[in-house]
């Protein structure tokens, strides 16, 4: 099969909620940038192309990498600085490792006090080279959060100029709620796939959509599980995902990505890969839809039953 | 035991909801019609033994008899249209059947989008004889459903005459509320019996309860599972609404309608069966309460275990 | 260890809701009084002390001690009545319990009714010797509870003067603000523990805290489990909580309720002994809190696992 990209493919743009940011509808995800040992030209190479592709948008964290990828990501951004003004960078904090990086830390935990999420950001716009972030998230709910000191620390923060838009990350749908009754909050990235359908059950899109706020998703693919994975709701996704590709000749991923684009919350999904290829199916996936019952033979192959 | 209905015994009516429509506290359910191989005019008699008994309300969905059901008392009705006003119908759309009656469907799934529930209210108005429904149900929450596009719907249905009156089935607290912000809903149509008492704790009474909405409950005798089931739990549930039953010299079907009737949230039960002496035990349970401790005796018998 | 009260050691108080009652922040719990066979002297002497610590809050329930913790209070209360106007009592109704002290109950129920709540609370206040509760809670969530009638029940009460402030105990995040929303309530009484730490992940104190409103918690240390339990959670956890007490010097104890007040829904915990050591310990731990890296460390204890 042929991944290079058609000729005028462009992803198109979604505002994520009401004066919230507008972002590429597929959001290029950084998270692996370290494992995919590239040099700082092959780097800029790669965010070059997705922008070529209206992919404009990059997820990261302060975490990711062993709290390197932001500065990976920055250094290739030093090299054509023009750059940043016609992308999004969205970062999160509140997640503390253990790591080399930071010797401090004794034990994985959460810190979503005002003064982390601030040295946070710090860090991230250093680390990116840039003096804001388009969108910040709150990387997990935190049992120790102070919904008003958390809603307090964004505005500030947006006051700073320092960033200009506010979400959270794998929140449930009450714990959003509350946060978004004392500041807007632009989006709730979850991870959803065939393999992983909770937030079509357990209020999450319901309850965005609810709010007209989109999810960004992370892990759309399950990790790589839907194309190798052994276990039986894997092989029977793959199996069902396949017959749907070629029926609309389209990409195994491409199927994959509409089937979660066609969702009433109107998610963004996250890619994972540096290879440009895995961009383009993604991307592919915003020029076609599946039918009603495409979509349910891939819900009850991931469920292993049918619907009531 | 005599099952003839006592003389002057009436089906009280209630209105669902603020603005919401009166139907009789037991609601006919006609799901299983295409079983009880009557004629036309036996169909009618039955009818009419219902409403006689102030059982006035009919609960039909497109679905029930494999697309068949709704035809069937339609043509009942045909005999004697004059009962159309007197009677209040009930239908559900939302499910799309693998049928003969319909070649075209391949997988059993769901559609809420506002082409299929137009489409399927103008069938279930042909099929009926009427020119208005009610009270029209979405038959289960639909991981495709668009909040708006459903009120949208409703409001079109409601402003052409086609349906007075809109509620949903088997959906979540959650979910109901979702789209009651949008459109007033008349009533969340849930299973619940002493065998299945999750409408009790999970949110979904409550939720009712506080919004001001009453509950329809289908299969509240369990499928007929109280009756000979042969589990645990339903030997310990039969063997005390025995007892109760014989305390309060009503019949076991009765005490258990009564039971379901006396939670704050005031359910309208549904009856499943086409023997009139059927309807009128759960009639008749619109006519005494139980104790609190008969009641608590139910739901620690239905449980297992005593309430904390 | 030296247990003794160190000098200058005074309990803080707390505004529990907007509006809401003042309590001590650590409260003393009653339930077991009938087992500490003290006199009523003793009974005094023990209320005098709680009170030089600043633990001027006192929580009942008309069930506890078989029905006869209340009228021991009272008795006790009675020998220096000018105490009255300087303590907090709570106290609790809505369980039925089978007892010789109660020969028309026959099975373990709950009633919510009018009737039962103001039939109730006039006994307390008989009981305990006082004109008037400062709060008054729903023990339990009861399936048969009307919002309404709860909810006029308690303003009735609060028009009379025999109670001050309402609240519930055991109820989930949403039967509390179906309550709510009718009339203010003060608190949520729930267990919380590091072995118990459902409320910290259900939405219950995420709620409470959403709301404005501190929880109350029973069984801060477990029943005792936390000091001697031999399941694995309880072993992992007694390890954990005794490194930190060395590493804060303070009793093992204290490191528990701080570890629980440090929550940011500012829970206010009950003690349940009638040693006033152990009530030290608890307003010890008023003074102090615990590192975010600690915090965790009880939290991975408690639950066998890191957070994601």
């Amino acid at each position: 099969m042929n991944y290079e990209p058609p000729v005028g493919l462009l992803c198109p743009s979604i505002v994520t909620s009401n004066n919230g940011p507008t972002l590429s509808r597929v959001v290029a995800g950084m998270w692996r940038m370290g494992a995919w040992n590239l040099t700082p030209q092959q780097r800029l190479t790669l965010i070059k192309r997705c922008m070529a592709l209206g992919v404009t948008s990059f997820d990261h964290a302060d975490i990711y990498g062993d709290y390197g990828v932001e500065a990976l990501f920055g250094e290739a951004l030093a090299l054509q600085p023009s750059l940043r003004a016609r992308m999004q960078l969205v970062s999160k904090c509140g997640i503390k490792l253990v790591s080399p990086a930071r010797p401090g830390h004794t034990i994985q935990h959460y810190d979503t006090s005002a003064a982390h999420i601030t040295a946070s950001v710090e860090q991230s716009l250093k680390a990116l080279g840039t003096d804001y972030l388009d969108l910040l998230l709150i990387h997990r709910p935190d049992p120790l959060m102070d919904f008003d000191e958390i809603a307090g620390t964004f505005s500030r923060l947006r006051l700073q100029g320092k960033v200009r838009h506010f979400g959270v990350s794998n929140f449930s749908r009450h714990q959003f709620e509350c946060l978004n009754r004392r500041v807007p909050l632009a989006t709730n990235q979850v991870e959803c796939s065939p393999l992983h359908v909770a937030p079509l059950f357990d209020d999450t899109f319901d309850g965005l959509q609810d709010q007209g706020v989109r999810p960004m998703v992370w892990s759309p693919l399950a990790g790589g599980r839907l194309f190798n994975g052994g276990d039986a709701a894997g092989e029977r996704v793959r199996a069902v995902v396949q017959r749907i590709a070629d029926e609309l000749q389209q990409p195994f991923a491409s199927v994959v990505f509409a089937w979660i684009m066609q969702l009433p919350s109107r998610p963004l999904p996250l890619t994972g890969s540096g290879r440009i290829d895995a961009i383009v199916d993604a991307v592919r996936a915003t020029q076609f839809s599946l039918s009603r019952s495409q979509w349910f033979e891939i819900l009850r192959a991931a469920r292993g039953h049918e619907v009531a």
